[in-house]
């Protein structure tokens, strides 16, 4: 049986250039990011520097600025809104660094590391609830009632990965909704908030492509744990099993693992600090069983469904941007 | 020198009195409250239950209840808004708790103590965004605003008094600052949202209350840290000074006690786990150099300016119960 050989791919869209139309505006939200966190208080602001510096590839305020340019009409308060979509991602970092201990973050010094662990509780708190006087100040119930839903619909994301007792039963559906709540929840807010800025005609339609990126995001991001180098994503590989977090390549390969091979898997899930040997050998397995293809083939389903979500749109920069942005959701996995 | 005796004062309003005008009314919001904080989920579910047992005597929604019937106009959403004063006001004591790693409130169990430090954070996240959500629902931008401001301004009271480095520098208008953010602002907000509910007519005055008589409410709550048996506050007496924190009694002691005096209060707070007897001294030590009469006097002062934002308002039930709240914060102290 011989397979076919692929055409070799072009190099996939960097975030660069999928913020080329929107590059002015996404300058001007770290200048709003900036005046929205500023407060009187020396400590505040010693946090909100680090946080700024932190700011990473602002993944979320761009969705927010292309969606809002979809039908080329004016779209104002696109820039502030951007800005509180990346404030209530920074909010929600600040509390989950916290909860998990996590030391690094996109290799810099976590907050709760850095300052202590209830300045971590408290600044995020400070965070969301900036966020939440921002948006009251610009008035607008429809928006305020997508992002207060995401970031309930977050919370609950995050007591559901707490609930799981037996790690090892989880299954793909209690994945899945683990990270609709938790990740395509708030792409899925980015886009629609976007989208109601811009006039609100392709409401729905960029709401469903959030949702869906942010679905293959999210696999993409566990499968990178299995795949990249430290180098890469600033943190070790293997970071997910260390902390016996199951996501889904694991899921898919415990469905055809050997006995044997499960044996191993829960003797690191029943080991508080496994060995880094322990770890390479179960990301063998999990590459052996098929769970890495597995997840492949399940991201890519959800980047058809993001693609599908723009049919009809107008043929416009910034709806070639978001094609573009499934593409570079994808290519993290690679 | 004869000093006048003060003739017997009847016996302060209780709580249950002060109730009376709203007792339906508080009954439902019980019910309100256990439907918001409803989640499908069962670990929120088993927070949630204990929360709902840890529920206090509802003092911030009894306001917002009063608040909305001064005018003896019709309250749409003066249960449902009730409810979302005290969600709020929990979501706070959950991280409060969780940061100060606080194992019993009200005699109880906190979350952080009965689950752990995770859940704390996550669920007053949870807590807290659902408030949001259900305020965003009433559709109601006044209400946000006040309420979105109040919980802000909370924030910043907490990261003012994770700043004190030097404990004992900490003066009087330090103090005030932070009772106001951390205490007045909830009390003034669950007032001034009752006054919106109720028409608008006496939001101002009805806000001015809440702040004056949150002032006094917790120089009262201070004070009790000094004067009560740990019986009556289900907390034991000197919990402040046994985490090193100042309060107006110490505050205002500090500037006349002796220098043997003062070293035994530096003494007391270099020392990790202050001894008992070193408590109980510093407590003799403030008391002799007149704190707690002090504090007595700004806690009459900030009553005094609370009856006065009562003025000219209608002479109804509401009104009545309103002035009786302030004996009824006083009382704490005696």
């Amino acid at each position: 049986m011989t397979t076919a050989v692929p055409a070799r791919t072009p190099a996939p869209p960097t975030l660069h250039e999928i913020q080329a139309p929107v590059r002015d505006a996404l300058a001007r939200v770290s200048e709003e990011l900036r005046r929205i966190v500023t407060a009187d208080l020396p400590l505040i602001d010693a946090v909100n520097a680090h946080l700024l510096l932190m700011k990473g590839k602002m993944f979320r305020p761009t969705l927010t600025l292309l969606a809002s340019r979809v039908g080329e009409a004016p779209a104002p308060h696109d820039v502030t809104l951007a800005a509180i979509v990346e404030l209530v991602h920074l909010a929600t970092l600040v509390h989950d660094d916290s909860v998990d201990h996590s030391t690094l973050r996109r290799g810099m010094p976590t907050i709760n590391a850095l300052f202590t662990h209830q300045i971590s509780v408290i600044m995020g708190d400070f965070l969301y609830s900036r966020a939440v006087v921002e948006l009251v100040q610009l008035g607008d119930l429809d928006v305020l009632r997508v992002l207060a839903n995401a970031t309930n619909v977050m919370t609950v994301g995050e007591m559901r990965q707490l609930t799981a007792l037996d790690a090892l039963a989880f299954t793909e559906s209690d994945y899945e909704a683990l990270i609709r709540s938790k990740t395509a929840s708030l792409l899925s807010a980015a886009c629609e908030i976007g989208a109601v800025a811009g006039g609100g005609a392709y409401r729905d339609q960029l709401a469903r492509y959030g949702e869906q990126l942010g679905m293959a995001f999210q696999v993409a991001d566990d499968l990178l744990d299995y795949t990249a180098d430290a180098a890469v994503t600033g943190k070790p590989t293997g970071l997910d099993l260390r902390e016996h977090k199951v996501t889904l390549p694991l899921i898919a390969a415990l469905r055809t693992m050997s006995a044997a091979s499960r044996r191993e898997v829960e003797a690191l899930f029943a080991t508080p600090e496994p060995s880094d040997d322990q770890i390479e050998r179960v990301i063998s397995i999990v590459a052996e069983a098929g769970g890495l293809d597995y997840a492949r083939r399940r991201g890519a389903e959800y980047a058809r469904a993001a693609e599908a979500a723009l049919d009809g749109l107008p043929d416009t920069p910034a709806v070639a941007a978001l094609h573009d942005a499934i593409a570079y959701a994808m290519d993290r996995s690679q």
